[in-house]
């Protein structure tokens, strides 16, 4: 089917790709020319304004935005609203908070258009591996978008097939699945990464935990020099803590078993805080979840006032002076 | 190769028969002899004892013990050393704490008897699946025992190769590494079953997340009735949380999407404790293995002495009075 | 001076009471007559709406409102708004979220009336030792107002002066400050109640671990049968961790030290989830803190999600059956 | 009465001063001679050698050992057990792990010498507040300290009673307990230590949450530039988190309120860690404890090798590439 696309980036980029590769017609549109020109030599036809991207679609048109959340995708729906009709549909393919998806799917229903929300993981892998879709949307609407996320899904892949389901249709077998009502997709997507940062923060302290096992202030029959490449390598095969980020680990460790070429400062994203957010406001328990965030934030800073608070305490109770850093 | 093995259960048994599918010749005890006689059945020659059990096997003896760490590995090890000679080698292939294995090793090499440590993952699947090993050894032991842990091992299974592997004989590929020396097999398994525990949390926390998103006390446009079979089922496909334990869950909630069959009380074991003991002995920061611990302390019980103090002192500032559980 | 209070509550009732005591007039509403009568036995003069109350006052009005924070807080702001002219001053006591100060204060000053948030601490107690107390203001406001909470707190005590202060008229010595804009006060009022609830975690994880520590499950000797009311009072003097709580601490275990009064379940408030909303929009790793909110929400639960999805896990990797709990 | 003390520095000397001060003799070893001609000026007699001290000594014989936890106090200790005989009396005043108390005792039983073990808190205030002392003995054994006991602790002081105490000779509220057993003493230090580092840092989280609040990342209507001098020292007046931390707090941003004198790295003891081991062991949950121990062992650190491993695994499945520190 045709669609427009807007936001040509590492992301909406791919996504263009692997859509026209299955055979879809998009129209594109970024701010940026010359990321817009690599697309149209790739066979989109090129929108060099919103207006003529809505211009170029046929009823009902389907638009989807693949943009940094917050202001860009706020700004670009809101300019799109004014531009298209009822019966149209805006997809936010990006990382937008879900209740920010609720608010703008009720304001538009006034007009007649429908509002969908796409997570996506996948990465920079999905255009060659397919992307993992959760969808909020109506159900009609969503089924009336199927081609598009079965385009882009993975598929059903050599993977081992979960006893018990047995569908003909499933499409949470081949990549996607129709979450719920709008925001759910977004919801989904947003404690998925809560729980990639948890995995992520699992293997981390597991890790440094082997690494710093050489330290020469360990007793010496107790210290060992162990290869980590070879560690996460093996656990690949038959373990139970095998995963894909397991695979990325062995990755990096077989180039780079020190990690010497990063500063140990990690970056956080929206939502792995709005997954703690959740936590709190739904009364659920996520000591795992928020303290992978905690850990990140940690990571950026080199001196706290809380770590020289606990200093300011100590020398004021035992007169500790502590050594320096 | 010829090897004894002593402890037929649920691991034991099945090591056993893929070392005899594999063409390796087993003589196999067990205390309790029924479990024995199924092993022999499926061709393992009988010992009705520890010390029949060396007498029949050829210099340098191989014995295998696959017992519960603690007391009754220890005394299998010693009983053990008591009947075989300088040359010979024990493969502890249990879950002992890693510092008993470097005690023993001393000990034994006084004899001249050798003692092998081989941390083992795959559960249940082993014998199908076959099972990752980390083995703590001196050098030229690792090399003779080689054998059987190729055949244990799940081999190069259809994984994609980690970029930049490329030696032909790489056991880490095949699913075993020697990891150091006696020792480091336990170690890297204790830590493999630490992160495993954060793992298993952070997908504990994140399905509680969605499970609890249908509470009526939320806003009724912010309430979603996930399908967490689902759920789990596309994110098996493409997303970055991946993984075998992801494959799990996915199976439990096909059968059972309430869980319902579970009372919520979790056990632990030995290496998910050890590993947050190793952390505090080294310094390593370790707050998701460490949490992950303590909500399966609290699994198990109903009511802390902790929380009750929390309401005794509330009630003595505030007046408030808790409400009943 | 003389002031309108709304709210008789248990705070609300005390802090007209130490106003009286202090010489203040006191015109007195509370929705429950019957709450309303004992105050004006204590010498308030009686409001029965906040109409009349409103029409008893002398400008520039003075009104203190002490209800629940969110919407009745709320209403009765905006209801006062309608009946006061500018130059009026709203003072919140409650616990409202900064956030709702700073937007309510915002459309008041279009009225030309002035808003006032009060963080205030003491509880039950805080009739008889007086009212710690933040305030958010004006800062010609604050000086309006200060023969208020000059009363309403405890003054200097008996408390060993800070080293370095030598003000002569120093509030913060007194037990009020003015924490600085309109928002400031609530905001440190939420922190130090998220502090509070870190503080109590801490306490109870200790405590609990001493009660712990006479389990038959320990070796003989290393099993300790500790008075913990005993362990709490000693603490009371010279040790490092002596506190208010400590001494509410002691008090609750002398009179039931297993404290079979209370079932565990423990309840939460605005405060400590707020904080950790903040913590995570400004950013700042806040382990303990929000560890001690989730053993609350952890605290009200028999049995989660999570935990028997961990307890799915183990069954399906290693045919782990749980015991019930 | 007549006692040894060995180890004269900050808590030994004191202890000695406070004991001459209350009338006791003091016979006083160290081995840096410049510290014992400190306290011989100040009426100790002298020892050069433990043989000297020993011989100095009235039978039954009391020795305080009070030097670092591990190889000083066991190798004195077993030094004085050579010279001493049945009915003597070895005191460990310092920070010795409890199952070293245990074992050292039961070791000392078979000569007759009694083991005592005294966890002391005060710090560097000791000498004029005078000490918390928690002590593991014999019953017997424990009255017959008393009198030292009760010279060294603070006495009742002008705190309020605790409701419900109301023993003529209750040495809790004097400042000292006989907790158990030997060994007992130093459990309950040891949980002491635990508890100080939660309230420690639940305090400095809240202190970084509101200095945090001034960034320029903040809206600027929510940005406060609090006077955290102030915050301390008010709610050392009337509020549900004042202490003793806090009272040391108010006096360290008084002089220092960005406590520029710090660097951050803080300092940990045997007590802190011992207490996860501890709570590891016993199977109960303290995420706060456990978190204040982690965040100070992070303080020390520049760059992990976790933190740089989730750099690594964030490069590989989404290309990021994180900004400098």
């Amino acid at each position: 089917m045709q669609l427009g696309i807007i936001g040509l980036g590492r992301m909406g980029g791919n996504i263009a790709r692997r859509l026209m590769r299955g055979g879809h017609d998009v129209v594109a549109h970024d701010r940026d020319q010359s990321i817009a020109s690599a697309l149209i030599e790739d066979g989109a036809a090129p929108a060099d304004s919103l207006a003529t991207l809505v211009d170029q679609l046929e009823t009902p048109r389907v638009v989807w935005v693949m943009l940094p959340a917050g202001d860009p995708t706020e700004e670009t729906v809101n300019a799109l609203a004014e531009r298209m009709d009822a019966g149209d549909i805006i997809i936010d393919g990006g990382n937008t908070f879900y209740k920010d998806d609720i608010r703008r799917a009720k304001a538009l229903a006034l007009t007649g258009i429908h509002y969908v929300d796409v997570g996506t993981s996948g990465g920079v892998w999905g255009l060659e591996r397919g992307y993992c879709m959760m969808v909020g949307a109506e159900q009609e609407i969503f089924a009336h978008l199927d081609p598009l996320f079965d385009t882009l899904a993975p598929g059903h892949g050599n993977l081992e097939r979960t006893h018990g389901r047995n569908a003909p249709h499933d499409s949470a077998e081949r990549g996607y699945i129709h979450a719920g009502p709008v925001g759910a997709g977004h919801y989904v997507k947003m404690v998925h990464n809560g729980i990639e940062y948890g995995l992520m923060q699992a293997y981390a302290e597991g890790f440094e935990l082997m690494q710093s096992k050489s330290s020469p202030d360990l007793p010496e029959d107790e210290r060992f020099d162990l290869n980590l490449a070879d560690v996460a390598e093996v656990w690949r095969r038959g373990s139970v803590v095998s995963s894909w980020l397991l695979d990325l680990t062995a990755q990096a460790l077989t180039g780079d078993p020190k990690l010497d070429h990063y500063s140990g400062a990690v970056a956080d994203s929206g939502e792995g805080r709005w997954t703690i957010d959740a936590a709190v406001e739904q009364g659920v328990s996520t000591p795992v979840l928020a303290n992978a965030l905690f850990a990140r934030f940690n990571s950026r800073k080199d001196s706290t006032y809380a770590n020289r608070l606990l200093s300011a305490m100590r020398f004021g109770f035992g007169g500790h002076v502590e050594p320096p850093k």
